[in-house]
Formats: C-alpha cells, sequence, structure tokens
C-alpha cells in the first residue's frame, strides 16, 4: 500500500470538486479514497507514505493522439512550409527508423509526458514490438491505434495486431484503426469497418484535419470523412477521430450518435496551419472531447499543460467570446475525457477500484498563487513546474525532478542524439 | 567575479550563433566573455564558480508589457464575457488596492517571472512607491510606464513620476506615457507629447488592442491610434505601443519611421478575444519587436516561454503558412527586442561591460533533447522546467527552484492569499 495523505484530492468525478481525504493505492489499484479512522491506520502496513504537504492529488493526464517515436525530428524541421516539412523532411528521415531507434526515440518521449503528469498515450506509429518494449519497460501505459493505408491487403495485420497486442501486457491495449481516408483504398477501410463488427470493436483515425483533406474526400465520394467512415461500419461500435478541425453539423451528429471521441490536438493544429477546431460546438452536441500532443515534429512539446491553455484560449478568440470552453471542461477533456477515448474505462477518475494513474501539482509555486480556484489555475497558468509526481499503475515514474523508468536518463539522450546524427549521415 | 564555465553560451548579437566559451560577471556587469588563458584564471579571484555542465547560458528574458500587481486576479475571473470581467471583478477589485497589497502581491508576481528567466518588466499600474520597493527589494529591474488617464491636469503627476524614479535607483527607471486612447482626454495625450518634446524622451501607451477601440478613436478623431500619437509629437523621440494588434500599413510606417517598438502579447490577446497581431508585416517593415505577458488577469500566467511559444504558431495558422515568423525571430522579442523597447540598452545582449542580467537553460530535460537546433528546442519545446538559474544585475535570484529576493517564499504566498481574502469580504 501507498499513502498520500496530508492534501486535497480532486477526483474528477463529475460535481465532486476537491475533497480533503486520503488516497491509498494497492498494486496497481485505488484502495482507498477518504478519511480514515485510527484503527484502519494502525492495522495498515504502508510500503510508503506520501506527505502531499497541501498540495493537490488528482488523476494523470491522458495522451489521446501521438507518435511518440517521431521525437527525432524535434527542430530538425521546423519553419518550413508544410509540403517541404512533409516530403523533404519528415517522410525521407522516417524511412530510416528501425526497431532499436523507435525504442530510443519512444523512450525519450515517455519522459517528457512523465514530467507533464501524463502516464498514458494513444500512439499511431510502426515498429510496435519496439514501441511496446519500450512502454512496457518504462511501466508507462500505451494504446496502440492501427496505423495501416494503402490497399485493402493491409487489412489482415490489422486483425493480426488486434490479437497479438490486446491481451499481451496490463500496460498495453490495441484499438483498430487506420492512418486517413487520404492514405487508405475505399476497401481497406470498409475491411477495417468489417473488423470492428466481427470483433464488435472501436476504431480510430486521423479525420478532417485539413480543409484540403475534407474536400478531396467529398470529390472522390460525395461524403465527408466522417460521413464515409459511417457509411462503412467503421463507428458501429465507437471510435476515436483524431483532429476533426473541419465538421459538418452531421459530422457532429454522427460522432455523437456513434459515441466517437474527438480528439483535439490545437498545438498541432496551429502550427501546421490546420484551423481551429470547434470545441465549443462539440460540447453542445455531447461530443466526448479528448486532448492530445500529436507527435513532437509537429508540436514540438509532448506537455498536456500547453494543450489545456490553447483548447480555452483559441476558443475564446475563435468565438470571439471570452466565456467559452471553461476551465473544468478542459481539465475533463486532458483526464475523463482522454481515458474515454482511448478506451481505458479504469483510467479516469480516483475511486476505488480504479487504477492508480495519478498525478501530484504542486501549489506551492507561484503560478498556483493566490488560490483563487485550483481548477482555472491548473488550466489557465499551470506548467511542467507544478507536476511533483507522477504514478502509473501504481509505480512512482517521475517525482521532483527524477526518473524511475528502468533506463539512465543520460543514456536515453545519448542514444537519442547518435541515433539523429546517424540518420542525418545516412 | 562570478565565473559561468563548462557550458556554451547563446550571446544573441546578431550572427554569433551558441560558443563554447565562459562569462564572468562582475558587480551588476559582464566582465568577461571568451576562453581565459590559465593565467587570467590563476590570478582571478572567484566569489563563485558556476558549473554550466553543458547547460547554455543567454540574456535573460524582457517582459515589455505587464501590469505585475495583477496577480490578486488569477483565476478570480475567468470564463466570463469581456465586459463583466471588466466592470464587475478587476474595476471593482482594483479599487480596493492599496500600497501594502501592491507590494505583496508584486513581490509574488516577481516570483513568477523570475521562474521563467525574465529579469525586467515593463509595468503600468499605480501605487508606483510601493512597486518598487518590490522591485528594489527582490533585485528585479524594472521600467515603470507612465499610466496617466483622464484630463490634461494628469501630466503634471507625469512628470513629477519621470523626475521622481529616473536616477533614483540602477534597478528603476520611467518611461512618460498613458493608459491608452480611449481612456485619456486628447488635451492630456498633447501634454504628454510636449513633456516628451521638453525632455527628448521617449513614450509608450496601449494601442490598437482591439478594433473596437480602434473604430471608435478613428470616429472620434479621423485617425488611428498611432496615427493621432503621431500627430500630436508622442513618438518625436521614440516609444513602445502595446498590443498593436489592429494596425493599417500607415501605422507600421509610422511606427518603423518613429522608431516605435511593438509589443506583443499574444496569451493576452486570445484570452481576451481581441485577435491575433500581424507579426510577420511587423517584422517585414522593419519594426522592433517585443513580447509581454500583459497582466496576470488576462493571461493568466507570467510565462515567457508562453508568449515565445505563441507568437510563432499564431502566425504560422494566421498566414497559413508553417514558415512564418521563425524561432531565431522570436528568440529575438524576447530578449534584445524587449530591452529595446524598455529603452535597457544595456541589458540586451551578453558582452563585456552590458549589465548581468542572464539566464542558464537546463539542456539535460526531455523536452531539450535531441539537440538538432538549440534555439528551435527554446522557442518551441521549452518551459519554464528549463530555467536552472535567472541572475538579474549579477545576482542569482532563482536557482534549482530556490528563491533570493530577501522574502521567504511563504510569507509572500501566505500575504496574497490573505490580501485576496480580505478584497473579496470588503
Amino acid at each position: 500500500m501507498i499513502r498520500f495523505y496530508n492534501g486535497s484530492v480532486l477526483t474528477m468525478i463529475e460535481n465532486d470538486g476537491v475533497r480533503s481525504c486520503e488516497v491509498w493505492t494497492d498494486g496497481d489499484r485505488i484502495a482507498f479514497v477518504g478519511v480514515p479512522s485510527q484503527k484502519q491506520l494502525e492495522e495498515t502496513v504502508f510500503e510508503r507514505q506520501i506527505d502531499l504537504k497541501g498540495d493537490l492529488l488528482m488523476p494523470s493526464f491522458k495522451n489521446a493522439h501521438t507518435h511518440s517515436a517521431m521525437t527525432f525530428l524535434r527542430s530538425y524541421a521546423d519553419d518550413m512550409p508544410l509540403q517541404d516539412w512533409l516530403f523533404k523532411q519528415v517522410f525521407p528521415m522516417e524511412a530510416k527508423l528501425n526497431d532499436e531507434r523507435v525504442y530510443w526515440l519512444t523512450r525519450l518521449a515517455i519522459l517528457e509526458y512523465l514530467t507533464s503528469g501524463c502516464t498514458a498515450a494513444f500512439d499511431m506509429y510502426f515498429n510496435l514490438d519496439a514501441y511496446v518494449d519500450a512502454c512496457v519497460g518504462s511501466g508507462f501505459r500505451s494504446v496502440l491505434c492501427g496505423s495501416v493505408s494503402g490497399g485493402p491487403e493491409r487489412a489482415s495485420e490489422a486483425e493480426d495486431n488486434f490479437k497479438k497486442y490486446n491481451g499481451k501486457n496490463p500496460l498495453i491495449s490495441y484499438i483498430l484503426g487506420f492512418h486517413a481516408e487520404y492514405t487508405c483504398s475505399k476497401e481497406l477501410m470498409a475491411a477495417i469497418g468489417e473488423l470492428a463488427k466481427k470483433y464488435q470493436a472501436p476504431a480510430a483515425m486521423h479525420s478532417s484535419e485539413t480543409k484540403h483533406e475534407v474536400d478531396e474526400c467529398i470529390g472522390r465520394y460525395k461524403m465527408t470523412p466522417t460521413q464515409l467512415f459511417d457509411s462503412l461500419g467503421i463507428y458501429d461500435f465507437g471510435g476515436a477521430a483524431f483532429h476533426c478541425v473541419h465538421l459538418t453539423d452531421e459530422d457532429r451528429q454522427i460522432l455523437k450518435k456513434r459515441n466517437v471521441s474527438a480528439v483535439h490536438c490545437p498545438a498541432s493544429n496551429l502550427k501546421l496551419a490546420s484551423g481551429i477546431a470547434d470545441i465549443v460546438k462539440m460540447q453542445q452536441a455531447g461530443i466526448n472531447v479528448a486532448l492530445g500532443t500529436d507527435g513532437p515534429a509537429s508540436n514540438n512539446a509532448l506537455d498536456m499543460f500547453r494543450e489545456m491553455y490553447l483548447m480555452t484560449t483559441l476558443q475564446k478568440v475563435k468565438n470571439e467570446d471570452a466565456s467559452a470552453c471553461d476551465a473544468q471542461s478542459v481539465l475533463r477533456a486532458a483526464t475523463v475525457g482522454g481515458a474515454q477515448a482511448m478506451f481505458l474505462k479504469d483510467c479516469d477518475v480516483i475511486a476505488v477500484g480504479k487504477q492508480a494513474d495519478l498525478v501530484v501539482i504542486d501549489l506551492q509555486r507561484p503560478n498556483m498563487q493566490p488560490q483563487n480556484n485550483l481548477v482555472k489555475n491548473i488550466v489557465y497558468s499551470g506548467d511542467k513546474t507544478n507536476v511533483r509526481l507522477t504514478m502509473c499503475a501504481g509505480r512512482v515514474l517521475y517525482e521532483e525532478g527524477e526518473f524511475f523508468v528502468g533506463e539512465q536518463v543520460q543514456t536515453i539522450y545519448a542514444k537519442a542524439n547518435s541515433i539523429i546524427s546517424e540518420m542525418k549521415q545516412e
């Protein structure tokens, strides 16, 4: 048992507010939430007692869309037009990746997730075995997203991965999916729809990220990507759509009806000049909204505080309404909304039996003072200096600036730097 | 003498790049930049030797527009329409401020500036004696900006303050100014113009923050704010204009010709839904651009990394061009551009004789790896966790999360919280 005491707790259970209580974890789960009796305290053997010193314990953040291994492209290809970025920098460099490189580059990304209080990533990339090794080795949770593209022959790969990675490790799951409409044949997308029905499983993909993508899809199919996916039965058992910058009212009705989460990636949408998604309309339609960083090539940070801040302020300027998209709805998206979009039903709130995926927010920093409103402080002025401790599945992976991830940080940095320098020379 | 060694140095001198050298400070100034001889090292007595351990030393950030004492409004009045925010929350609470309150609330803001590597603020507010005490007591540099409004009888106050605060303390200077066109009579603005000419001094003010403000000014004077100020001689000796969200081509020509800096406040402009300033056009016109946080009520953080990130990404989405406003130009705005806008001619770059206003950037954090490009890393993925040390006028004020500002941090937090709770009850 690990005991968190002497602080406050934000359970993220609706209308629960900030509570003054303790949280105990047992193995990978939360075992107790409340004010213990003296007898309970005396009878319990704690492996560790963590004095919150007045700080706040809350559910960790969930990064609902990313490509973790793209850390190698950080600051490598910025400030250039999008087509040059993609065709001259990203694609040629990605072709040089292999298992070992993906392993170390993912390791680097996980360190950064932990510094921003994030314990799970919904990741779409290649070299899945290496990626899984990096996550499991770090103690970090991940949901793999199918990333097939091309012709229908790739569907069997998706089915194989679905069977291979689900149930392999408690930290790992796999959601059916494909890259995007514009990189897949209709036959492949239909085949993923068939698999969704066969396994009664949700599916996820990039969708409606750019206006160009939507226009081209309408040109090909006389339907938006959302309408097309729905018509192919891909959303019959729910799912998640990454980006959703350019949706119609009908698209939003489909997402709501089919129980598909919209994963908002505000920093990436700015940097790649994709636009600003209409979160207010999504919220009004009752769609579950989650938050993602996207990959480091298009962000460049992997920082959930940045995404939270952008989510609310961009809605204000887009809607010319300073009251749009309030802090509570943003914090929900970064935690509960993310868990829902990633189908991590036990990782959403602080309650007995839930996974112990937790973060301690340091309130004794100037940006958290005065304490007029803790939720607003976190969303509007919070940053990574406020992450005191990050716990995933009951294990402390990051605390007071130090990492506990089974590899030395300096080794990870050195590997990442030597990999990028090799790749530049190849 | 304090010696910084075993790291790299970004002087921010144009085309200088990242250098491998040492920097020594003597009192409040930089005494040496280069690779010392063994003899020099043996003959020099160092008060302290700071091992950079491979980290980066660079000029500190300059916050070129803020209202520091507004920390009391952080998370107090968010997610509400602008008119309610201003008239129901901000103005009634500001009326309750006094010297003691401004002192402690400014103290809190300075802590936060230091955590983001910032050593100077261009501040427009009231209770100047208390504000100056907070800055000087902390060892923090500040440029006071005239904030008079109303009728011409206020001009004598501006002149008194100009004489009172300039030369009072090496950390403090005062620039003539007024609040904004929409809060001042034409006679007051003309009187400030006369003072600018009398003292051959620059002047600063809010300008063209909202479209409404510009439209109203045109309605009153058939001129934009920039044209009006120029016609009154206010810019005859240069100046600084805060916000500049809505400028015409002619406005930009005036700012360039009159040597007036544009102070960009991207976070505030988002939160208050003012719009996105056209920085690309300002850069093309050759205008000096600086960066500011604006006050905590409209941001809510005081974080120069947030401003830098927003400056570049918002230009990309505004111009639909991922190559707009590159990282180098952003880092320049946050350092050299800020110093220029604040008329701090000795606080811009790292060179012998300049003020020792410095920051050590921790490169041994995951968001700074791999090291493809240090400048891009700082602007795109840097954050306050990368601020290892902040030095102002040769004194270390912040290091490894600890503050050295002449007051206990817990005292400042307690005072700020009791002040806000008193004000809520009054």
